[in-house]
C-alpha cells in the first residue's frame, strides 16, 4: 500500500516559519520521520510538497489510481481553496486532512476547514504525530 | 471567428467525478461535441483546461488580441478568485460564464459568482448545451 | 411541443423602463423576435405577461399538462417570491430562468434567486438571446 | 498511565442511534475495543459517560490529580457548552477531543467547537479508530 | 540593499487594464520609474510580477536570504491569499502591502486586506509614489 | 360558530405536488376531511384557497364581521407577506397558523414565520391533522 | 395637474385596524381630508387602493402619462415589494413615500424600505399630515 | 398506549411564573387536565418534570421502549440544547414539542427551536390545549 | 410659536459641499428661505448651525423650556449618534427630521437613522422644501 | 435578611483555575471574605455552587420564599443557559449578576450576558469585591 | 485620594428625562449623595459632566496625575465612542464603568460597551448606588 | 505651499499612551521631526491637534482655501466618525489618512476606516514615517 502525504504552503519552510506554533523541526524532518513511521507500518510513502494549489490538484488527479490514501495538509488553502475539496471528492480516495497546530484555538480565519467535508475525517492540534496517526488509520482501514 | 473554450479545475475529470452531479461525458467528449458544434456555427474554437488559477490568468492575457469570445467555466474559482474576475474584466473580451449544474440548487458557498459581474452574462444548469449556447450568443453577437 | 414564455412585473413596460439597463426594444418586440425564433426551431409558443404573482402561479398551474417546457423571466420576483419557487417546483415542468440584463453585476439584492433552484438552470445577462437560447435548449432536450 | 475517555450525551446509545451516522457497535463495543487497545499500549483506562453537562465537568475536576490525559467525545455539547471548555481549561490536563462522525461534513451547527480551543488537538471522522488514535498520541507525547 | 518588488495578478497589463482606475502608464513604466528611484536611493531592485499565487509564495521563500525588503501589491489575491499571508510571515522580511488605487472606496470585497496582518505597513491611493514611498521607507528603516 | 379555512399559494396542487414532502391526498381530500371533521365539532366551515396574495388579504377584511376564527396555511407567503401579517392583525380575528410538514426541519428560509407573531399560535408537521386541531381549539375558546 | 393617491395593503381598514398605531380615523375620512387640501392647493386627486401588488403597479403603469405625481403609501409592500420599486422607476413619475406612523420606531424589519431608492423622497410619522405635505412638495416642484 | 408527557426547565413554576405570559393555573393543574384529557382519549399517562437537560435526555432514552409517543415542552431548552436533539432523534419516538405562548412573538431568541427538527411537529400559543392536541394526534396517529 | 432649525456637521458648507448631491444653494439662502417662509406661517424661528455633536445637545436642552418644536437635520450624526438619540427624547419637543437628499437611495450607512425613533416623523429627498413642509406641520400641529 | 451567594460552574476550581485571569484565592477564600463582610454588613449568607445547571435552577426555585437577595456568578453559564435566565425572572428575587474578571476585555462569545436582562443588574471585574458590594446593594435596597 | 466623578452627555438632564428608566433624582441630587458618601469614605470628589466627547477626552488627560481613580458613566458613548476607550486606556487610571440602568435589558444596542474593554470593570443597573459602590472599590483597592 | 498635519484623539498623549503600540516618542517629538522634514521638502507645515471632532471638522472647513493638502490621521474616529468622512469630502482639499500602528493587525473595529472613502488614499504603520512620506505625496503631486 502506497500513502501520499500531501502538504500545501509554505510548509517547506518548517522550522523557520513561525516555531512558536508550528515547532522547530524541518520539512526534512517531517519526511525521515514519516518514513521511518512507514517501515513500521508496512506501508509505502511518497511525498509531495506544492505553494501552487493547482499543482496540488493535479497530485491528487493523478495520484489516484496508484495511492491508497492521502495524508493532507492544507495549510492556508484549508480556509478556502474550493478546487481542493472538489479535487479530493473527485480522486475518490480516502483522505485524512491534518493541520499541525490546533487550528480552532488560532484567528476565526482558520476554524473553519472548506476542504474537510469531502475528507474521511480531521486531526489537528497533534504535531508531526498527526501524520503519523493518519497513516496508521488509513493503513488498518484501506490496505 | 475563434472562440476560446476555457475549463477550471477538476473539470478534466469529468466523467469520473461526481457523474451524479456532472453526467456520465468525459472531457473528451466535451471537447468532440463543442467541436461539432462550432463546425455547425462557423467558428473555429480552441480549448484549454487548467487546475491553475494562475494558468487561467495567463491565457485570457494572451487570447485577448486574437479571440472573439470566451466560454468561461471556472468550476469552483467561481466562487473565490477575485484574480480572475480581474482578469476577464483586463481582457476586454466577452466572456460567458458558464455551469453544468445548477448551482443555484447546491450548496450555499456555490451560489455567488465573483466573476461573473466581470462577464457579459451566465448560464448554469444546462449541461454541455450551456457551452453551445455561449458559442453561439458570441457568434451571433460579436462576429 | 408548445413553449410558455412567462414574464414577470413591469416586462410589459420593455423599451421605456430604464432602457440603458434593459435595451431599447419593446415587449411587443420580444415576442415578435421570439415568434419567428419559435418558427425557427419548429415549435409553438403562447405568451403570457403579468405583474401579479398571482397570475404567474395560476398560469403555471394550468400550463402544467399541455407545455412542454417553459422560459421564465420573474423579474423582481426572483428575489424573494417563494410561491413562484414553490410553483415552478409544484408544476413538474422543466423551467429555464432568463434575466435580460447582468444581475450579478447590480444591486446585491438582485445577485441571489430563490426561484432558480426549482429550475433546470438560468441564464442572464444574454438580451432577448437569453429567451432563444432557452427555447433552444428545452427543444433539443424535451422535445 | 491512566487515560480517562469522556463519553457525553446519547453516547450511551451508541448502535441503536442513527446507525447510519454513528455505526452499529454499541457503547459496550466501544470500551471492549479500547480496553483492548489500552492493553496493546500500555496504559490503563477509566471509562465515564453521562448525559449530564454537570456530571461531566465534576469527573473532569476529580480526574486531574490521578489522570494523565482525556480522550473526550462531547458530542452535542461540542458546539454550546462553555462550561466544558472551562472546565478542560480548568482541569490542566491534556485533552483530545473526539468525533465519531465527520462533523465538517454535517449540519452547519455542527461545524463549530467551542471546546476544542481548550484542548490540544481534535480527532474526528474517523469512528472508533479516533479514540484508539488519541490514546496513542496521550500515552506517546505525556506518559 | 536589495529590495523585492513583487507584484501580483493582472499588473502585467497595467495600461491597457481599466485605465480609469489604474492609470495609463504600463508595467514597463512602473519598473522604469522604479528603477530610477532605486537610483536616487542607492538601493538596487529586483521586479518579479506573476499572476500563479504559487509562484509568488516561492518568490518570497527564496528571496528570504538576499534580499532587504519587499515592496508587495498582491492586487486581487490580497483579499483572500491566506497562503500569501502565511508566506509573508514565514519569510521573515519587513513587507509593505501597496496599492495603486485606494481600495477604501471601491467595491466592499476590496476594503479587507488578508494579507495586511503579516506586514509592516499598507500604502494604498497614492498611485505609482505609492511604490517609491515603500522603498523610501524600507531603505530608511531597514538598510 | 363559522371557521374560514384559509389555504395560501400551490396548496390546490395537494398530491400533485411534491408528494414525499406535503403525501398524496387532495385539496379535494382536504375539504372533504375538514367538512367531516366540522360536523364532528358542529361548527361550519368556509373554504378559500388563492394564489394571489391580495385575494387573501381582501378575503380576511371580508370575514372578520361574520366568522368565530380561522385556520390559515399561507404556504410560501409564510416567510416573506408582511402584508398578510398586518391584515390577520387588522381583522381582529383569531387565527391559527397551519402547515402541513414540519418546516422546521425543511430548507432555512422556512424556519422564520413572519405571519406568527399576529396570529394566536402555530401547528406545524402533523399532516392534515393540524387542520383539525386548530379547528377543535378555535371551537373550543372562541365559540 | 392631477395626482395619485397610492395606498397598500390593509389601508382600507384605516380606523378599524390597531388604531393605537394608525388612529381613529378612516379611509374615507383619509380621501375627504386630502379632496379638501387638493382643492386648497388647486389639483384634482385620483385615489386607488388595493391589498394587490399587482394592481398597484398596474396602476402605476396607467397612471404615468396623465398624472403628475404620485403620493404613494405602500404599506407592508414597503418591505419586500422589488416589484414596486421597480415599477416606480419604470413609471418615470415623481413618487414621494408615505407613512402615516414612525417606522423607524417600529418592529426591525419595518426600518428598511425597498422602494424608496425609486422615489424622490420619503415621509414618515406626521399622520395625515404626511399625504398633504407630499402633495404641496408635488405641486410646488413639479405642477 | 402511554403517552409521556415531558416539561422542562421552570415549568415547575407554572401560575407563579409570569402569570401574564404563562397564565396562572399550575403544574399540578396542567397534570390534573391532561389526566382528565387521557381518559377522554382513552390512553394512559406518565408525567415527568425536569430542570435537568440530563435528566430530560435519561428519561427519553428510558421511556423509549415502553412509550407510544411524548409530548415535549422543553422550555427554554428549545432555544440551544442540541444534546435534547440528538436524544429526540436517537429516541426514534414520535415526539410533538409544544410550546404554552406563541414564541414566534416574543423574543428574537425564542424564535428559532433546534430540537424540532428531530420531532414530528410542533404547537405553539395555544396554552394548555396545546397538550392536549398533541395528545390526540399521537394517539390517532401511532395508537 | 418659535422653531428651532437645528443643522448639524457640514452643512455650513451648503452650496460648496458635493453640489450634485446637495445642490447649489448655500446655507445662507437656507435660513433666508425659511425666515420667508416663517414669516408666512406666522411663527418665529431660531437658527443654529453647528460641527460638535455635543453643542446641538447642548442646544436641545436649552431650547427646550422656549421652543414649540425642533426642525433637525442631523446631517452624518444621524447614523451613529446615540447620544443625539437620547438629547432628542430627554428634550420632550416634538422633533422631525429632515434630510435633503434621498438617504435611501445613498451608501448602505445611510439607510439607518439612529435619532429617527425618537422623533416624531422624518422627510427625506425634498431639499429645502423637507424643512418648509416640517416647519408647516408643527405649527399646524402644536401651535 | 439571608442572602443567597450562588457560583456556577469551575468556580469550586478557584485559585488553581487560569490563576493569571481569576486570581490565586479560592473557593474556600471567597466563602471566609464574605462571611467576614456579611457579619459586617448585618446579614446571613448561605452559600451554593454547582457545576449542573439544573441543581442552580432548583436553588432559586427553593430559596424564593425565604431568601432577601441573590448574588450570582453563573460563570459560563452566563452566555447560554437561558434556562436560568428564565429562572431568575420566575424566582421574583433581586438578583445582582457578578464576574469576578472584566468580561467586556475577553473572549467575543463572553461579551453578551443571556441572564443579566432578568437580574436587577450585574457587577463585573472587580473580584471578590463585586461579590461584596452587590451584597452591600441588597441589602440598602431590599432589607 | 481624590476621585473624578465623569458623566456623559444628557445626565445633566438627570429627573426630568425618561423618569421612568432613570428615576426622579436630578443631577443635582446625584452630585450631594455622592459628595455625602465620600465624606463616609474619607475621600475627596470632583465631579465634571460634559455632552461633548472632546470634553470628556480632556477631562481625562488632564485628571492623570492628580486623580486616584474615576467613576465613568459614558452614557450614549458607552456604544460608539472608541475614541474614550482609548482615552481611558491613555490615562493609566484605574476606571469603573457605571450604569444607572440596566443596560443589558434596553434595547440591542445598549448591549454592548466599546468602552468597558479598557476599564477595570464595570457596575449597571445599581441605580445611584453603582457610583457609591464603584467609589468604595477604588478607595479600597486603591487608595 | 502649505500643508496641514491634523491629528485626532488622544494623539497630544503620544509617548505616554501605549508606548507598546504608539512608540516612546511624543506629540512634540512629532512635530519637531515634521517640521525638519518640512524644510527638507520645502513647504510649511501647520500642526493642529484636537480630542473635539468638531474642532477638526471646522479645521478642515477653514483650511479650505489656504491649505494645499492635508495629513490626517483621525484615530480613533477613523471608525466611526461619518461627519468627518463627510467633512473631507465638502473640503475638496487632497488628504492623505495616516495610522502610526498597522491597524490591519490590531482589533477587529480598527481595519474599516470610514473616512478613507473621502480621501486620497492612506498609509498605515510606518510609524513617523507615514506622516513624512505623505507630505512628501502631496508635495509632489499637489505643490
Amino acid at each position: 500500500m502506497t500513502l501520499l502525504i500531501l502538504n500545501g504552503p509554505n510548509l517547506n519552510l518548517l522550522g523557520r516559519r513561525e516555531p512558536e506554533v508550528y515547532g522547530a523541526q524541518t520539512y526534512a524532518d517531517l519526511t525521515r520521520e514519516l518514513t521511518a513511521c512507514a517501515a513500521e507500518l508496512g506501508v509505502s510513502v511518497e511525498f509531495f510538497q506544492s505553494n501552487h494549489e493547482g499543482a496540488l490538484i493535479d497530485k491528487l488527479h493523478k495520484a489516484a489510481p496508484r495511492t491508497g490514501g492521502v495524508v493532507f495538509n492544507p495549510a492556508a488553502f484549508t480556509h478556502y481553496s474550493y478546487a481542493l475539496r472538489d479535487a479530493v471528492k473527485a480522486s475518490g480516495l480516502p483522505v485524512v486532512e491534518v493541520h499541525i497546530s490546533n487550528i480552532a484555538g488560532r484567528e476565526a480565519f482558520r476554524h473553519e476547514s472548506v476542504i474537510a467535508p469531502a475528507c474521511a475525517g480531521q486531526i489537528s492540534g497533534l504535531g508531526f504525530d498527526g501524520y503519523k496517526l493518519a497513516m496508521r488509520f488509513l493503513r488498518d482501514r484501506y490496505a
